[in-house]
């Protein structure tokens, strides 16, 4: 039921998706089953491909996280984590209240031992080709070194095994080059990432080096990412309403990503964008199928451990 | 001397400014007398339109601004903020080392009494015309509560009283716009701001606003508006790279503005852009002049007393 047009949207992607997933692999869908199965029979698509949970109540785009997560426990977002908790399903996603997914996953999954606050990564497309991956987004807006420590090492592992880049390149988003450039922040988080052997660490960059090939994995606080997030998306908007077609700015449509995964916590979680349109709930269901695939989850578990 | 094009951007900037001042005002060329009435005479243009002082030595843009104002006693950005000091100029401007210009303000004509920090201010243009500010692009890569609504009330008076605007509506960047959003400091910043009687206050905007007409000074931490800027420009430059002609992105072009101000010291001092051509020079003294005109100093030095 997540997202702005659920329950069609997200029905449409589940079938996009279902045409990609193997014999093996079954996709639940978690909301209101007669309006789903209504969707699926008006475009002649059986049923029968997906399993369902019914959800009696819906968490609001606009609602309060943590109210909202504690009260409506029939909502597809507190059924999703219930089930995910339980291994009912492997990995979880959704275009629904964000704020809820994350509080949601917390509450339930939980972090991984050993990670201090788990953080929400977003891809930002390369000028030369190919993806980075900016973390944290704003899960958490107020950060301590170990915390950006750490986002490097998820990141890090999150793009060596989704995308089997081998060996990424950690860069740490500053306002300066130099190691002594910085807030009181970056500049206590450059001297733990230059020492850790968990991550290539490459160095600060600036806001102008996002799309450069500088780095696999920018790091930050989530403030510094969300703002970073937002402000590149409006750009991007502005492309589209201008009329400006780009090969380059074409990869910042969202609907290609899916939606960010939320690293760090004991299971395979995507939260999807709240806009999101059939193209990008296909792209988040095999966004977390990935991330089920590669073992991300034991991969963190034991760098951590 | 200022700039990665100097002196013969900033003579030829210079010759271009002339042509707009009126007669009672003075344009102070400081730095290699030599050299610049070489280049003027190269454009048959009379030094005598010109004050000089000529400095011997040069702020590389590589320099440790502190270390640089101290040791280069006899450099263009030193003898400028002397001259500045002893009143023998009325304001100050350079597209050398930023730093350095940050340093030199601050140990010579300093902070007004009552300004906890100076914040420099940067232009951002708006989607439906006209143009914002974005204050602090980078001076305070720390900062308290106090310092963000004492921004607020410089960019206020700078918009108000040198572009004219009456009652500037006063945004803070946040990463929602709940008042309960964000981080620890923007949490209480807004308390403040939305408490204070010297600006008009609109609420929390996100990175995706920056660009729309939600307000008329963006306030922020020196961080994270220099992520934004920084950001802002490498987009300004994709789009001239790849040659998407549009008339919002025009406006980004640094060149228009000349610079950005230093706000809330006793003069008016404007930092240009490095790679400052001509137009970009003469747009920076111009500035400048109206920072005099407006009487901006003692607007500030009034609200702070």
């Amino acid at each position: 039921m997540g997202g702005d047009y659920a329950p069609k949207a997200t029905v449409l992607g589940a079938i996009a998706a279902y045409k990609v997933l193997t014999a093996d692999q079954k996709l639940v869908l978690i909301g209101d089953k007669d309006q789903a199965v209504s969707i699926l029979q008006e475009n002649n698509f059986s049923p029968d491909h997906f399993d369902f949970v019914h959800t009696t109540e819906v968490i609001g785009m606009g609602e309060h996280p943590t109210k909202a997560i504690v009260q409506k426990t029939d909502s597809s977002i507190s059924v999703g984590f219930k089930l995910l908790k339980e291994g009912a399903i492997d990995a979880f996603s959704s275009a629904g209240n964000s704020g809820a997914m994350l509080v949601g996953a917390m509450f339930s999954v939980k972090s991984i031992p050993g990670i201090l606050r788990p953080a929400i990564a977003s891809f930002v497309p390369k000028l030369e080709g190919g993806l980075g991956i900016l973390i944290d987004v704003g899960a958490n807006a107020d950060c301590k070194p170990e915390y950006l420590l750490q986002f490097g090492v998820l990141g890090s592992l999150f793009v060596q095994h989704v995308y089997g880049l081998a060996n990424p390149r950690v860069a740490l988003i500053n306002i300066g080059e130099e190691e002594e450039k910085g807030n009181l922040l970056s500049i206590a988080a450059w001297q733990l990432m230059k020492e850790s052997k968990l991550i290539n660490f490459t160095g600060n960059v600036e806001g102008r080096d996002l799309f450069g090939d500088h780095a696999d994995v920018f790091v930050c606080d989530g403030f510094t990412g969300n703002v970073i997030l937002k402000l590149a998306e409006s750009f991007y908007v502005v492309t589209l309403k201008r009329k400006l077609k780009d090969e380059f700015f074409d990869r910042f449509n969202y609907e290609q990503y899916g939606g960010s995964p939320i690293l760090g916590i004991n299971a395979p979680v995507v939260v999807g964008h709240g806009i999101s349109n059939p193209e990008a709930i296909k792209n988040m269901v095999l966004l977390s199928k990935n991330m089920i695939e590669s073992g991300l989850t034991d991969k963190i578990k034991l760098a951590f451990q």
